[in-house]
């Protein structure tokens, strides 16, 4: 048995990356992103109007002058139009290209237009007013979203103002969750008085379906010879393995062995923390992984939290997550030597500290609460007896 | 121009149920729940064992036993089986279902078994230990996950556990993204020197995308009679339309008079802040309603997360999302008597205190920051000088 953190280490030196594919843009949101994102111009292009009203020269403002006539009208991409005099303003709307030969914008809010002409009713004009200067956001070439970074919608629009309709994001793994236990039956179906219907299986599949993966589903018996068959089958088909159940030390916990004949390397067996103990990692000498979870759910909702997602985000290329740490709102004992990780529901206080208060449950067999929480706080095994006040680190659902 | 504190008012009174619809629960990941989920047997719906090991009656305990013979070996799934002496035992895995004759299970880690015979090497033992008893989590007809809740990976396991193949979930209202101005060309389209790319419209549909919501998109060019026929096709079809650009003091921003013109009533046009002082809100006599936002992109997306986000999860039956504050970092100073909209990154101290460290931007405008900001911190209007460990509500996206 090993500890939380050495459990992380040995899954984290595992970090594998599965390669680039191209994407149309849109279609890259909740990827990450695998090259840089550059501009093709500077950002503006041109020096901006940022309000409706009229350009002028800042010259002539300086020299007194407070009525311009309008020249012409000048629309949003429309090719901008120079004054050739001092005197001269072009009326010019939000969103305009500026001609060199203005360089200061008044609001239409701070004009009076009669005759043709524009008459500025405030005093203090400062020289490039209410204009958005050529390159001032990045220069032509500046990166604007770099390589290894998760694509929300904010890059999505940046990769559409730059022209980028299609974007190398990382490929991720091709994934199997597999449910085993013959005590199981399928959802859909009625379960005698000594059966349970599946969810693991659909638990994995939904918390993969947040970050934006298909993973496939299946179901194992507790039979030596088939898990055999299927085990070989899927080690060739899929780069991950995500099992549940059949790793303790039931007479039909046939998957250690099964995942040892099929020539995976045991890397842990078993962890000193509750929920999750039996939780089994390995890897084939293919590179293909196996992250085998106990039957409980519980068990599989922490360990897809704790140990899988940061795997398959650092296998993604995302730098590590920043810890998200919250103070213990009640006092709670805990004297098994274990890590445990009690399910909490978060909140803000208004000045500004996350607290954690936790959900009543009844051991890591008890999921009915799971839909109440929203995360795991995880409490230290060296520790007994934890202080409401007292921080730790979250793991958010 | 009003408030924020009015706009965001105004628009929660216009919160709108758009019915229910049936899916298959898989598919239901990331939709309100419109109805309880309950169960429909006991959970544990038996006497289950949480260990590998045997089972005993805790009589023979106290009755000083520690060596039992095997009766029968029992596999989770199968029939429970009985003992029929006190110094009989049932080797029994974990997630088996307990016969009535025995309450008490010892861990194989705790026994020696040789010649079918188990002899218990631990002396502290108690009754009902290592078994989840018969409805200890939730009885038969309990709400397992109430109506009005967002379905997670927990909520989508519970149902699957249960046998609620198909659950009821809010349906979403069918929304059409506008982009609109002559300045703006389509992504895949090299603009002009005086043309910009269209990115709102993308901004916005992958903003819904990430709510499980597929949006159409269109644009319309600055051409009163073409906005006017597009815009009520949109009336038509849509529950919502999201209207960017085309909204200020411009000769060619059309929108608001084509809105009323086309029957929709303003509820709003223009809110005391930055970005995003522009902003139209109405609604139509036939219920639908138009959220018209200003045309640069940081506006945009501010807009999104502080009004048309709560409004859109109101209308869910969602709750009223808890706050998030965050202190701020540094020092900041803004003069305006506007409530502004400061792009922040967000970390966690270690003890649990939520900082907002500005970003660098150049006003409304700069958008080319937005990629590595996390969330708007909203200062008040009422304050210039924002002070570092002062406490603001941010909206995180």
């Amino acid at each position: 048995m090993i500890a939380v953190q050495e459990a992380e280490n040995i899954i984290l030196s595992q970090v594998t990356n599965y390669g680039e594919e191209l994407l149309p843009f849109e279609q890259a949101l909740g990827k990450v992103l695998a090259e840089d994102i550059i501009t093709d111009r500077d950002l503006p292009p041109f020096n901006r109007a940022t309000v409706d009203g009229i350009a002028v020269s800042y010259v002539a403002i300086v020299n007194g002058l407070n009525t311009f006539r309008i020249k012409a009208t000048q629309a949003a991409g429309q090719e901008p139009v120079s004054i050739d005099e001092p005197d001269e303003c072009i009326e010019i709307m939000t969103g305009a290209a500026l001609h060199a030969s203005v360089d200061t914008m008044i609001r239409y809010e701070d004009i009076i237009i009669a005759d043709g002409v524009a008459t500025i009713n405030i005093n203090d004009i400062k020289r490039g007013q209410n204009i958005h200067l050529k390159g001032k956001d990045k220069l032509n070439g500046d990166v604007i979203a770099k390589s290894g970074r998760m694509i929300n919608a904010a890059v999505v629009s940046l990769a559409a103002s730059v022209g980028k309709t299609s974007l190398s994001v990382k490929r991720v793994p091709k994934i199997v969750v597999i449910s085993s236990g013959d005590e199981l039956v399928d959802a859909a179906d009625i379960p005698s008085e000594y059966e349970l219907r599946r969810s693991n299986n659909y638990t994995i599949k939904a918390i993969l379906k947040t970050q934006g993966i298909d993973a496939d589903m299946m179901h194992m018996p507790d039979d030596k010879a088939i898990i055999d068959i299927k085990l070989l089958g899927c080690l060739q088909t899929y780069d991950v393995i995500l099992l549940t159940g059949g790793i303790s030390m039931g007479k039909y916990d046939y998957i250690p062995q099964a995942l040892e004949d099929a020539g995976v390397t045991k890397l842990f067996h078993k962890v000193a923390q509750r929920p999750g103990k039996p939780f089994w990692f390995g890897r084939h000498a293919n590179g293909k992984f196996v992250f085998a979870f106990p039957g409980n759910p519980v068990s599989v909702f922490m360990c897809m939290y704790r140990y899988f997602l940061p795997w398959l985000n650092q296998s993604l290329g995302l730098p590590k997550e920043l810890p998200v740490y919250a103070r213990l709102s009640n006092d709670f004992t805990f004297t098994v030597p274990l890590q445990f990780f009690l399910q909490v529901k978060l909140n803000f206080t208004n000045d500004g500290i996350l607290m954690a208060t936790p959900i009543e449950g009844n051991g890591s067999g008890d999921f009915a609460n799971l839909a109440d929480a929203d995360a795991f706080i995880e409490l230290t095994a060296e520790q007994s007896n934890f202080k409401a006040g007292e921080v730790f680190h979250v793991w958010k659902f």
